[in-house]
């Protein structure tokens, strides 16, 4: 017997549309992520791959997300957890404003820095800022001194892996197949941890959206094999659209 | 300060749409069930009323009711806790059986046994018979013998509430808003413990679909009020509706 640990990326939301950084803002699925999200479920169902147990972020493109994929697979009863340790990395000041013009008034390096160097925060947001996590009702049950401002990628991994290793895993240990919903960054940190990767790899590596990313363990829960569950011409199209996004040049 | 418990019964499904036994079986929501929960959430934005934990049945009408309530009010976030213990009256072997049809053969006052006296079962579901949901794979962690082949409403809400005694009360003690997105006969179970009614007037009790029911206790959890949150003439109107499905004279 094998086991399987699934991830998804959200698919396309009303401001990744639009280009914007999002981070913790709360924007919806567009009408492509939702086609998206029932893609990934039907994939799931032609390689007979069946969740028992599903977690997912605080932020409703990962939740919907979820929720589309089980419902398409008329799973609609299994478990959900949701956590803050599993959103999208805090892009801080950036949050709301137009990748590309970042990309034009700051200039590439430095929007490429904030977005890919591993330990590097763009510029914090106020104690006071409404868009702080602090001011926000749905993280009020959280310690505040745990709610970041602003996240490196680095900031983000380490604030996602506590909850991997403490109530994902020990789930994982009693159920045969579970499903994590969430974000490129946060799923990052969960990758980086599976497959052992440099900072360098995990910079460089994009999960495309929408795709089941499926990785098999033994029954000692040793990594067997990693993939992704859509034909290679497709996987190979949708990571490059990703790593080609923030740069002026487009 | 107040508590709120707030119970919705989920909207029109296609199976109600078609006038059949429904029970476990796990029918969609119809385009207007979709409606009636999106106005749910809109009528508990206006009393402002929001929730802060929710419970459902292991059942997508009742799932999806819930999903589109907390998304129209931007609480996707929440979390949801999903039970079979919530699911609606199991209808035996008239699950899929057209209600009027029905009415026809065994005659309007068998029917009206089946649906209204307190503890009259229908016929059960054989041992086989796929529809048991011994035989389901989403029950395969309960114990077969908790799980029913048929039910009167008196062992529909015997089933009810252990789960809202032991699980949904202690953490009503700790929140002060719930919320209960659930089936017509489960949240009769909940209703009468509540309002200490009889077998009489729970039978005689209709819950209309997708309105809010809202029940304020005060810090001891004593009852103080319930009332529906919609208009006078909305709540009669959608009452009479349901006491007349099953009459074959409709």
């Amino acid at each position: 017997m094998s086991k399987n640990l699934i991830l998804i990326r959200h698919g396309q939301s009303e401001w990744n549309k639009l280009n914007l950084f999002t981070g913790w803002k709360d924007v919806d699925l567009s009408e492509k992520g939702m086609q998206e999200a029932a893609q990934a479920g039907k994939s799931l169902l032609e390689y007979k791959i069946e969740p028992e147990i599903c977690f997912t972020s605080y932020l409703k493109r990962a939740i919907k997300t979820l929720n589309i994929v089980l419902d398409t697979m008329d799973l609609d009863y299994l478990p959900v957890y949701k956590t803050w340790r599993l959103n999208e990395k805090h892009y801080g000041q950036l949050q709301g404003l137009n990748k590309q013009e970042t990309a034009e008034k700051y200039g590439d390096e430095q929007v490429l820095k904030w977005r890919r160097v591993f330990d590097c925060q763009p510029p914090a947001l106020d104690e006071k800022d409404e868009r702080n996590p602090r001011n926000e009702k749905r993280y009020k049950g959280i310690d505040p001194k745990d709610l970041p401002a602003t996240e490196s990628l680095k900031d983000c991994i380490a604030r996602c892996m506590p909850y991997f290793n403490e109530v994902i895993m020990p789930e994982f240990k009693k159920h045969d197949t579970i499903l994590i919903a969430a974000h490129g960054n946060s799923l990052r940190g969960i990758v980086k941890n599976l497959k052992n990767m440099t900072e360098e790899e995990i910079i460089k590596f994009n999960i495309p959206t929408g795709i089941p990313y499926l990785f098999t363990f033994d029954d000692n829960l040793s990594l067997m094999e990693d993939k992704f569950l859509a034909d290679e011409q497709t996987v190979k199209k949708l990571m490059e659209q990703v790593a080609n996004q923030g740069s002026s040049k487009k």
